[in-house]
């Protein structure tokens, strides 16, 4: 740090990615990407456009805003995208919360909102999950100040239903409901349809897992319109062209083939299937994750262990140090063979 | 607006891009962008890497990094990339400026700065420029705060040489000085040196003008390593994954490609040079410019008549409202082709 940097950056704590490591190879299971490549229509449309590269972007992204409305059965005005979800979440931070309207999360949840509401000089009160890991939907909902809530929840892949959240959207007109719906596709179901019926919901879809673009940073976020026309606020005072030519057609080209989209995510639900069944086998209990990983322990090893002996083994996972959840890791659902492989390892690694 | 959007945001007057209609084809001069196609080398690897995009990209950058930090004659922690040069120049306010250190710029530059201070809810002053156009840097030097110096400046086009620079950050050793080089490659001179000699001074540029990449959202700021720390805290804290695969690629491919990209300024000050002569011909007078745009007008005709009078005939050019440079254009350098086109409208216009 210099002795220039402002007091409220030197107070914050940055997010820690998964690691990349790059001595050698490994099978990735630790940061939630796909398996799968993305589309080759993406592919085909991304090469395209980067002949185009000398003009700016369409700062309005028309086209594939339109195709993201088409296929989330809302209109136009109802959408922003963003450089990645993490952009709109922190827009969404800096437009609905400040001093006086803190950010209420669970306690264990996407590490990222508390990095947000610290960047922006945010109050936030976390709530801790309850013992089995379910969001302890009563105590957010009785907090005041905006609620951030990750559904399916992250590392623990709980998915709370619809009808649920519906409830706290209603009974909660004055305040608004940010649903980050970043693992969705994977068994769960959008609240994106209650952006019709209420003005205070808020949903944050990423390209990043289902459509196999995490290396592209595309999201999006899709609400009542005011909502939309504030996040766009944000970003024309941010940056108008945070979506970069590129990465628009290779989104464009994702959600054209929505068949190859539906296919993968069958596999990979399949493919969770198979791990949360070998794994139980093997003495290990799991989360019921309607995601693209599992989060697993046994009373046979210690989490911190099988992480560790794993990544000897050349297969990395997620380890949280966090106490009440440090006897887990957090598995990225690969290939089947990625999930072979990783069950032969913790095999051996058992013993068995 | 949503009636939850916090006051803050509220208040904020965003930035205002170039306009980029879409119901006619025009001889776009408005936004200063380059007439040439990004370098073969940077469409190649932009669409090799498009097959890899479902991995996230690596937060680092490290092998663009290196390559930047290479061409700059500096180390890789002087570097840091981002998505479009918006963003780091964002992250300096964040960085040097608060409601105790406020931002001090020019009345006439980049329009982003007014609006990335109010973002960021920083104090700024703006200080008139001269009546040449040239900036008051004693009046610059004299107040206290964060310097935003946009070298050269946009729109009038003068450069400050290095050496007057060096003199303002070796006066100001208690306070940062952020030099904006968007237009550095058309004629002027980095400050880059600078940087290893000063600890207070943050040297900013970008692929979008002289390496034909506006549409890849790429900048990066070179300083001392405490400085591009500090920057890094802020990128770990918002969006670290902010450079995608695909313009990572495509900024290894045009830095490699240093002849190409050499050539092509070469011509933009040719054909700049040949724009000002045609006009000055027809009675027109402009700055004397140092960047891939001309600043002009004639007492034959209004400044918004002329801007109106191209747009009809197909030619875009950015026209501001302020009043002390409301009589002037700017007009990007593009092609030859395109500049005796501009040429040719404006006789035409003027009925000569």
């Amino acid at each position: 740090m210099s002795k220039f940097l402002t007091e409220k950056i030197q107070k914050l704590t940055p997010y820690v990615p998964g690691e990349q490591p790059k001595e050698r190879k490994y099978i990735k299971l630790n940061t939630n990407e796909s398996p799968f490549p993305p589309s080759d229509k993406a592919i085909k449309k991304a090469s395209e456009e980067a002949k185009k590269l000398m003009l700016y972007p369409d700062p309005d992204c028309n086209e594939l805003t339109a195709l993201v409305a088409k296929t989330c059965n809302v209109d136009k005005e109802n959408v922003i995208l963003s450089n990645g979800s993490d952009e709109v979440l922190n827009f969404a931070f800096m437009a609905y919360c400040d001093e006086k309207t803190k950010a209420v999360f669970a306690d264990i949840t996407y590490g990222f909102y508390k990095v947000f509401a610290s960047l922006n000089g945010i109050p936030y009160k976390e709530i801790p999950l309850k013992a089995d890991f379910s969001l302890d939907l009563e105590a957010l909902s009785n907090e005041d100040g905006t609620l951030f809530i990750a559904n399916p929840n992250a590392p623990t892949g709980l998915f709370v239903p619809v009808s649920v959240i519906e409830e706290i959207v209603a009974k909660n007109p004055t305040r608004i409901v940010v649903i980050d719906e970043a693992y969705v596709d994977f068994g769960g179901e959008s609240c994106i349809p209650l952006t019709k019926k209420y003005d205070n919901i808020l949903v944050v879809q990423t390209f990043s897992k289902s459509r196999s673009m995490a290396g592209a940073r595309l999201g999006f976020a899709v609400g009542n319109k005011e909502l939309i026309a504030d996040l766009m606020r944000i970003k024309y005072s941010t940056n108008p062209y945070n979506v970069n030519r590129m990465t628009a057609a290779a989104g464009v080209g994702a959600m054209e083939d929505s068949g190859y989209f539906e296919n993968n995510c069958k596999k990979i639900i399949e493919n969770r299937e198979y791990t949360h069944k070998e794994l139980e086998k093997l003495g290990f209990v799991h989360t019921n994750s309607m995601t693209n990983f599992v989060f697993v322990k046994s009373d046979k090893i210690d989490g911190a262990q099988l992480y560790k002996k794993l990544k000897d083994k050349g297969i990395l996972v997620r380890h949280f140090d966090k106490e009440e959840i440090k006897e887990y890791n957090r598995i990225t659902v690969g290939s089947a063979q990625e999930m072979q492989a990783l069950v032969n390892a913790v095999k051996e690694i058992l013993g068995e």
